[in-house]
């Protein structure tokens, strides 16, 4: 779920994200990105805003990009859409 | 769905609001500001992405930011995360 100041978001419970993102604030990071795809995208937002409001209220965001990543699959090929959140002491 | 060069994204299809985000730029919008809260936030990626990848690719995006609004309902308060895209000529 993290490697390196990364938290992917994916389809489990917020708060686990949560706990990932103030795990790496805990263990030194300057930096955290919250990364997500399709629609683990809603759920990438609402760790950063949980994380940000209750536990992490130092924190700002230093800047939001999204964009497009190509996934190959059996049936071809498909567009999925990408979040990076990067949070800043 | 739209007002004042304001695109809400909520839960019909995507190329509804893609439609809607060209129609804005069509009408002489020079730019186009992209609106979702909680699970329609990753409808408002792709809708924005779709947009600027297929129809809109002289369109560059100008601001990104994310919030949480308090929703009061018979069940109390809910906090609901929202986002905030503007797309600009």
């Amino acid at each position: 779920m993290t490697d390196n100041n990364v938290v992917y978001v994916g389809n489990k419970p917020v708060m686990n994200y949560v706990l990932a993102v103030v795990k790496e604030f805990n263990n030194g990071a300057n930096e955290v990105v919250i990364k997500a795809r399709g629609k683990a995208i809603s759920r990438a937002v609402d760790a950063v805003e949980v994380s940000r409001n209750r536990f992490l209220t130092d924190t700002k965001i230093n800047g939001i990009t999204i964009g497009t990543e190509k996934m190959v699959s059996e049936n071809g090929a498909l567009n999925v859409s990408t979040i990076e959140i990067v949070l800043g002491k």
